[in-house]
């Protein structure tokens, strides 16, 4: 029985109850039992990315941009510059981030949706020999769009700067291998790909980096070396952990595993991506992006060119059909998002198709395409 | 049934069952029914302190500790000068962040458990017109003091400088009543008195003092300015909230009004603290603090001068009975501390009595007395 409205959203999304059920004791956050858990997680998210070798993980309480800040916080030193690459929201708050620190800041700006290419990045970093570090979205929500962050990668390590990868919606569900893919940071939260619930993110950090960052963040809360540290030496968080939601997260990666891990829950997610993107094409959808920029966390949708489409009364059609949409985030064209993450399975995908139908139907749309069959 | 261990710690605590159950649903953070909740957890908090005409509620994901960093990032100008009143962890916590921040910030170091007095604050602040914000610790749980808040926040009013109230663990059972209690900013968080789980924290600010505060904070996570100003136009948290956590703080306020409010509370608390105080001197145990300064929040015991007692094999005693109680944080005496907050009442105070009797005996402790019939 499921009688809560499914999250079509990048996180917070539809978690399991049993991840649920796990918030149903209270943990001493000082306890021997709790530290344990605190423990397991860092070593299955190191294990994840194949980091155990070379960087270490450092939970912190907060919301994804907190996670992005602290990082920002902890590893910049007065005398660095960052490159920001930037294809949308994400992007544009990393720079944020760093104006209202003052740390120096260069950006490349793709606009709304077009990927930062290699080559580009490589040729800011030859002209620009002052720049310590590159800042990388994984996969830039306010699109859907997945970044070529392999390739991004390998030019910035050639040149000898330092990467950050803000892969809050993509880890747990695109392959992260830190022997192959070369990263000083990497960034997500509980409530993404790994299932768990919204309250507290991670860092991975490359180990030589952050042994030397000792005081360098301005803020106590954010500061990612004093909380490795003590997290070291007590095995506990330096401040109130969500210990809930922590347990919570635990819960989420065993069921992550029992799942068959990142390559079964990355075909369990592009099969929603493609399951959705022909049935909504099917009933006359358009994604904003081609085939090969597509994510399978999140889908943009233009929204159609017809006077009956506007994007509240929409909303509202389908949550009264039990789906929660997002809505669109472009600056040029009226766009509303889907997003395939969490809990949803071929039964959810195909029940979505429908209520995006009687949607239409309700609000008069006339171009949309009664559903098909599917047989992808 | 309980079995699980009860906390005897200030903060998280244990809950009720029907504010856990109230996780286990997962809330489109964007949803208008999501920002309902939020805007009545705001309506409730600012009533709680009587403070709907001149104060506004600032809900921020994080720590208790990020809520005051929050609200000295935000509020502090860069001419400000801080006077910090400590006396324990807290009050240090408070001037470290503000070092941090390379903040100008004085202290009156009260040791470990000596009360900031009121005429020491009105001298400090006749001596030196340029302090403009006075920082105190409602209750300091590092000895479990009860700090005299109201007459220091006459003097502070009365030389007119800004009074920030770290309330962390006394907001909800200790009263608080903004035309009386003259304040700029009172932080607190979701998991002390008001019974919630652990998450989020929140600052009850001046409005008139918030409203000049637009970019001053040099941290983007932590902006209460920003946080209020898109909470007002969109009803939504600006970045992620930890939405199973705001949930269940939404049911624990209603439990809290169904208890009786902060009177019932107080009542309940102080009655924990007058129960376990005497059942613990039955047994032959001293509190390190008088009892005019006892806090209904936390209790520090002197440890017994025996050799047979130490802290870790008498919390694992107190463990294996169900009981989870807190070590001490003086730097002169051992010591250790009993919590009063959280779903207790008689039946688990008197189990708590049991349990330290029987540790005591197990650990082959000789002078502590077998527990008393309690008739208080």
């Amino acid at each position: 029985m499921h009688n809560e409205p499914y999250l079509l959203t990048p996180g917070p999304l539809t978690t399991s109850l049993s991840v649920k059920q796990a918030m149903l004791r209270d943990w001493g956050s000082w306890d021997g039992d709790f530290n344990q858990i605190t423990a397991a997680i860092c070593q299955d998210l190191l294990t994840l990315a194949n980091a155990q070798q070379t960087h270490v993980c450092v939970p912190l309480q907060g919301s994804g941009t907190y996670l992005v800040e602290a990082v920002f916080a902890t590893l910049l030193a007065k005398d660095s510059k960052t490159l920001v690459l930037m294809n949308g929201a994400y992007g544009q708050r990393a720079a944020a981030i760093l104006q209202r620190m003052g740390k120096t800041c260069v950006t490349l700006d793709k606009g709304d949706y077009q990927p930062p290419l290699a080559q580009e990045v490589d040729e800011l970093l030859r002209q620009d020999p002052l720049i310590t570090h590159v800042v990388v979205i994984h996969c830039e929500t306010s699109s859907g769009i997945l970044n070529p962050v392999d390739a991004i990668a390998k030019v910035v390590a050639a040149q000898g700067r330092e990467l950050i990868i803000d892969s809050m919606s993509a880890f747990g569900a695109l392959p992260v291998d830190a022997n192959e893919l070369p990263f000083t940071a990497l960034v997500s939260s509980a409530n993404k790909c790994l299932e768990g619930v919204p309250g507290f993110g991670f860092a991975l950090i490359r180990e030589t980096a952050l042994v030397s960052c000792e005081g360098q963040s301005p803020s106590l809360s954010l500061d990612l070396y004093d909380q490795w540290r003590y997290m070291q030496k007590t095995g506990q968080w330096r401040f109130t952990p969500p210990t809930h939601v922590v347990a919570a997260f635990h819960q989420a990666l065993q069921e992550y595993q029992l799942e068959g891990g990142q390559s079964a829950r990355l075909a369990r997610y592009s099969r929603n991506r493609d399951r959705l993107v022909a049935g909504m094409r099917a009933l006359g959808f358009q994604t904003l992006l081609e085939d090969a920029w597509l994510s399978p966390i999140i889908i943009t949708f233009l929204s159609p060119d017809d006077p009956a489409f506007s994007f509240m009364p929409f909303y509202q059609q389908m949550k009264s059909r039990g789906f929660l949409i997002y809505p669109g985030k472009l600056t040029q064209v009226e766009s509303f998002r889907l997003g395939c993450i969490g809990q949803l399975f071929d039964s959810q995908i195909n029940a979505v198709l429908e209520a995006v139908a009687d949607s239409c139907t309700a609000l008069g749309l006339t171009a949309i395409q009664p559903p098909q069959t599917m047989s992808l």
